[in-house]
């Protein structure tokens, strides 16, 4: 009995903090502790509807098509037609956490309006978001909150404005003094600089560990990587970049640790993005913000694609970046750092349903071999997703800017 | 040929400023002067274009449909099927500014995954931008930037947690002992808190007024209005609700000054929305910024059902605001007022394509003439769209917390 009311509390501010963080708020949402709409939903919409065995049940309006389909996470599975024009389908029980999905209609590549929209896959998408009982480290929680800031600053690499996401600590605006440690955070390919905010929760995620007083306070900031120029009209969507260590669901080819040349990730620097980072982005953040800029303060993670973009700009600049974090995305092995000295600690995750979360524990046992401090952690039952990396980032943290 | 070259350096900075804006940074965004890609295509999609007439070319891949529209502004149009199972369409030239569109595929309303994704009409939309050549006060410039911030507060009055956006002028962080005034600036029907920054381009049209010296800095707070629990899944979307002044395109109803109870603004002290501001949000804001908290450092303005929203808050809560402004959303006469001492500038507009245009320069003058200090404005050659409301909170914002 006692279990039930903890958990039924929980759900309750679990709900609230990813109602309030998907940009909606509402007076009239009511949380019940079983069958939910999904907290992304947009004006009061009653579907997609998580039901309280973690299956979700999709309903959409398409009075005159002949077939029309709900992608979860990449795969399509039909809807049955009823009687006044809607479709309708319940899922298999889903993964805990925050899945990407979006309607085929009649062949059509569409999203449903009636949720929020998250970048993935290259396009726009949809989301749902399964509760996890021990989701709460996620959660909008009633402590101190730090800063997300749209920031825009110019490059003169890639000879244009970008816009980024910053967080800064709940102090930071207090102890106007005080210097932070900078983690630079990258998405995944086909995304782009919101999702680590808007998926990945973040400043939920160092808000709460911050009140528990369990990591040492940073500043994050989230870039967009560079962009390749695939279209997805006309024709079908562009199939999420075919990368080492992508693996999303079982049975997904097996990860590898070998970043290629896409992505400008070759070339020296650590390619153009290691470049542009080098040259622009770290100089700025360090004049815009009160930041520790010396190497040991600094640290850079990805996701995916991010992961092979981080391996490439830390391995080429060592002398800026001491700290690594390479999310679903390949493994670093002692051969591949130039000078063993200068890392502090090289982290290396999967979810446990990618191919590539064998690999991790073994990368990190030789890299500690070798004498090069190093830490790998496995998310139990997540695939290619974000739950992966919200642990990830979770775990990672807890380690940072420690000594 | 001065004109062609001061024109096309204008289009560069405009359209890196609303690329930038959108969500996306890429450095192969290629500007070209006439045709181009609308800047809120993801992923370097081509459709929308943006042609060198103002017409728009849409491109939508839907193999087996019978019947593809696009719904520009909630008009449709039917689309022509090529040979690739691309549907076309090239619109009449369109109005300068952002215009919401989707796609209806075989009578289902759906979202095209090209482009970002913006709320309105209570539901998840596409948009696109045409260039507008006295468009500059909304680009990015170099120029010192403001902050735009994501945050959360608890309401009591809503028994949740709400996420706002807060706009902080660029001198905020250096100025540390400086305290601003505030405008509180609404969204209108079907909308929500993100409206005024990604359509809307609060930041940097103040950014830009402020670097020009022809404005006094001040905070911004943009909140979400009551919500309603109108469902567009099952059935089709809702239509945009029905509301005096909300005219949107030529021929649609005439407005009127009236607010009606829906959207909380029936009851004491504003409505529950406007005891949700005196209760909680001011208080907080009050709190977490550095403010300037008396009645003659307050605003608050808002769009269509935010000017009416502003309306009834204000006029209850005249302790507590100073300035009014009512974008495209009615007027106010002087017997509406009950202490006209307080009333510093009641400020009301419309664009010219409004039902509604026509009456705000008399309304202006009724309250002139009666002692009450007003100005209104008409924005040429634009309808019920943000066009109206960047131009309107321009105007706005250059009489504001000016003695």
């Amino acid at each position: 009995m006692k279990k039930i009311i903890l958990f039924f509390t929980f759900s309750v501010l679990t709900v609230y903090g990813l109602f309030a963080q998907s940009g909606q708020a509402s007076n009239n949402f009511n949380v019940v502790d079983s069958v939910r709409p999904s907290p992304y939903n947009l004006y009061g919409n009653q579907f997609p509807r998580i039901e309280a065995d973690r299956r979700v049940t999709f309903k959409f309006y398409a009075p005159n098509a002949q077939k029309v389909q709900v992608s979860i996470v990449n795969v399509p599975y039909d809807m049955t037609k009823e009687e006044n024009g809607v479709w309708t389908y319940t899922s298999e029980p889903q993964d805990l956490g925050y899945h990407n999905y979006w309607m085929v209609v009649d062949g059509a590549v569409v999203v449903d309006p009636a949720t929020n929209g998250f970048i993935g896959y290259s396009h726009l998408c949809n989301g749902f978001e399964i509760p996890d009982p021990d989701g709460g480290f996620y959660a909008l929680k009633d402590v101190p909150h730090g800063n997300v800031l749209l920031k825009n600053y110019y490059s003169t690499v890639a000879n244009s404005w970008r816009q980024i996401f910053v967080y800064t600590p709940p102090d930071y605006e207090q102890n106007i003094q005080k210097r932070y440690p900078v983690l630079y955070l990258q998405h995944g390919g086909g995304e782009d600089q919101r999702v680590w905010i808007e998926m990945g929760r973040t400043n939920l995620i160092l808000d709460n560990l911050i009140a528990e007083g369990k990591i040492t306070p940073f500043i994050v900031v989230m870039e967009t990587s560079a962009v390749t120029q695939r279209s997805i009209v006309p024709g079908p969507p562009a199939p999420r970049p075919t990368i080492p260590g992508a693996a999303g669901t079982p049975g997904a080819p097996a990860g590898g640790s070998r970043p290629g040349g896409m992505f400008g990730m070759s070339g020296p620097g650590g390619g153009i993005y290691g470049q542009l980072m080098t040259t622009d982005l770290i100089p700025w953040v360090d004049k815009t913000f009160r930041t520790l800029s010396d190497q040991k303060n600094r640290a850079m993670a990805g996701l995916s694609m991010g992961a092979m973009q981080t391996r490439t700009v830390t391995l080429a600049n060592l002398d800026k970046f001491s700290y690594i974090g390479m999310f679903s995305g390949g493994t670093i092995a002692p051969a591949d750092i130039t000078d063993k000295s200068k890392v502090r600690l090289i982290f290396m995750s999967y979810g446990s349903r990618e191919r590539g979360s064998e690999s991790v524990k073994a990368a990190a046992d030789a890299l500690n071999e070798a004498g090069i401090k190093s830490v790998s952690y496995v998310s139990p039952l997540t695939a290619h997703e974000f739950q992966s990396w919200r642990r990830s980032l979770k775990e990672f943290a807890l380690l940072l800017f420690k000594d």
